[in-house]
């Protein structure tokens, strides 16, 4: 057997695989999620309510409901006598209403009685046998929660596209939703393959390592939204590659290849995915991860990842993370929390190149490091999170001030 | 019936609730996952390698393995004829070494045959028949992943109490982990009460609100690392809810405890926590959820949440959440970004108070939601993030540069 090898004739831009993942990926439809697994979701219509909340006056103090205008001009040395006529419980509202000098015990929560306009807290007031003294005046309103004061039937409350925080969902039961429409999770499936690796659980032996990458990838899908598919790792064959490829292509929105992305004999998936749809760009003008590529199979975007874990890390989350949020319904951008500091040491990029830099944070400084090879995983380990220099700089001098993207 | 109520007679302030929960809970034991499953959870024991990784030094890129010597002085114009004496590819090494004026064919990832000491980029070369032509020189260890240059055996490589990222499964999977040691996740009881809730998933109808606590405390304990337990909603009755107490205090590692926690007649929480262990804090300095306590039963923290739901959250990320962090190995404070912006606005509070005021970010200012009430669940919705307000300040001037924690 030979091998044949050849170069990289020309590599693009990150920003064109850019825009072509933003041109070719759209978000996903809607599904219906029971309401308490909806954390996290994109929602993917407005939620409109169909009640009133609270759906009636209530009380917001534990205390009394009284005619606010009975309680006018009371302080402690002149209290206001009522009469004690009953009591709203939450679920157990007064029978009585509110008449003149008279006023209702009333819990927080409990709905407010017909006549009373306000509620005086029990602090305010001292009781003798059925009399309460009121202490301090009232106004109309006062401590009353009104019918609607949360959310008024026909609110349009939440807007499709906003990801459900643990207080949406909060709301979204108050207004009665036991599901919630929201976009789909793209189902990513996770092709790994190399003769030379074993499987995750495995112990490295002879001339085999361990699977870095699919552990990698699948907590990376998770985190923007999606849900990884695996399968046993590929050997570095076509026929079956071809196979996985395609079965992936019918029952996942997203693919990433790991392994095999290059243009050595052993590196099949590009070939496979230009004959089995596009492949517009391969090779990119970036560090590491320059033998990335994006394509597409049955409109289905495909991402070849270096198989050097690091390079691996670094074009998934350039391009197929972004991908991934956008069917997600997520925002496409790096969802990395990121800090502005000075450099501690320069750091050197060539005009044309975008680079990923593992950077240390040390003494409120960024401290790039040292480390070339993609294949050191370690690295990203070691390292608090990522620099970028776009391709127009030709790096950054020492003491500039750069956006760290924290891991 | 007649309802007995009575105010608090001192509220702790916020620093003391803070101490109390510091000092009187501790992370839990560990538990062993699969690595696939180790994701976001807390490192519980060091991990250290029992293997070198690569396990044998190997190509960093494809190309050719050569004497990194034989290679001196190669240019384009005077390039180094090597005859090609077999390849390495994964897996699948050559057999033969590499001897004087001889190279081998060798993929990235293959085992750097016996004899050779750098690669040639198939990039740096030129083939003619079984000659390889070399177009530039390579120096000793050029392209070559010495064996443990990534990994050493004896390593210790992620440390105990670390927050396991996504290449840090790479990592472990690279060194053989197949299980991994982590902090257990604390079940969190969640028992909520009030005759007037419905269950969430209902229409709110009648006198009867629906439960909006309980989606929302799913949802904040997930986000918290713990595991929450849920039951029916509980009725205002305290043999119910000293059963449930007890039941959750032996399955649970903490228990949230949301309405009936104030000191009205229908608030039997705090007398029967009282009553099954201690209730060192009720009623507390702040502003929404004076109402909240922390207690202990059976040593495990319970926190009584206020049923308005703007106060339940409040507690919660003040007190429940801590501890729940804590438990679970989290850093301890809060886990929202943060952000410093001016206030567009005053912010009015009460020395002596720590105030929770919600805020929305309009043109890169602060400005404060004009929402007193605790009922307004909406206004947490309508936020973007809260600014604290502690005690020991009257509030913020217009202009104050604040930290706003965004949910």
């Amino acid at each position: 057997m030979s091998i044949s090898m050849r170069g990289f004739r020309e590599r693009a831009s990150v920003e064109s695989a850019l825009d072509l993942i933003d041109h070719r990926t759209r978000r996903l439809g809607h599904e219906a999620v029971a309401l308490l697994e909806a954390g996290g979701r994109v929602l993917a219509r407005d939620a409109v309510s169909a009640v009133d909340v609270p759906p009636f006056p209530r009380a917001a103090m534990d205390g009394y409901a009284v005619r606010a205008a009975e309680t006018f001009g009371a302080t402690p040395d002149d209290p206001r006598p009522l009469r004690i006529a009953g009591e709203s419980l939450p679920a157990r509202p007064a029978e009585q209403s509110v008449e003149s000098e008279r006023c209702v015990r009333i819990m927080t929560g409990a709905p407010l009685p017909a006549g009373a306009d306000a509620v005086v807290p029990v602090e305010r007031t001292r009781v003798e046998g059925e009399t309460v003294f009121v202490l301090e005046a009232v106004t109309p309103g006062r401590h009353v929660g009104e019918r609607g004061e949360d959310i008024r039937k026909g609110d349009r409350v939440l807007r499709a596209g906003r990801r459900l925080r643990p207080q949406d969902l909060g709301v979204l039961s108050s207004m009665g939703f036991a599901r919630v429409f929201v976009v789909r999770r793209p189902k990513v499936a996770i092709l790994v393959t190399g003769n030379e690796l074993l499987a995750p659980g495995s112990m490295p032996s002879g001339d085999r390592i361990v699977d870095a990458n699919s552990p990698m990838l699948i907590e990376l899908v998770r985190r923007d939204g999606g849900t990884p598919l695996t399968g046993p790792i590929l050997p570095d064959e076509p026929d079956t590659m071809r196979e996985a490829l395609e079965v992936s292509a019918r029952e996942a929105e997203c693919l990433l290849v790991t392994g095999g992305s290059s243009v050595g004999a052993e590196d099949h998936a590009p070939d496979l995915v230009r004959e089995l749809g596009e492949l517009p760009v391969h090779g990119i003008a970036m560090r590491p991860s320059s033998p990335a590529g994006v394509g597409f199979i049955a409109s289905k975007p495909v991402f070849l990842l270096p198989g050097n874990p690091v390079s691996c890390l670094c074009a998934y989350d350039f391009f197929a993370g972004r991908a991934i949020r956008r069917l997600a319904g997520r925002p496409m951008g790096w969802p990395h929390i990121t800090l502005r500091m000075p450099l501690a040491r320069k750091i050197a990029s060539e005009l044309g190149r975008t680079d990923y830099v593992r950077v240390r944070i040390e003494e409120r400084a960024v401290v790039p490091l040292a480390i070339r090879g993609a294949s050191i995983l370690t690295s990203t380990t070691r390292a608090h999170g990522f620099v970028i220099v776009p391709q127009a700089a030709e790096g950054y001098p020492e003491g500039a001030t750069v956006e760290v993207r924290l891991y």
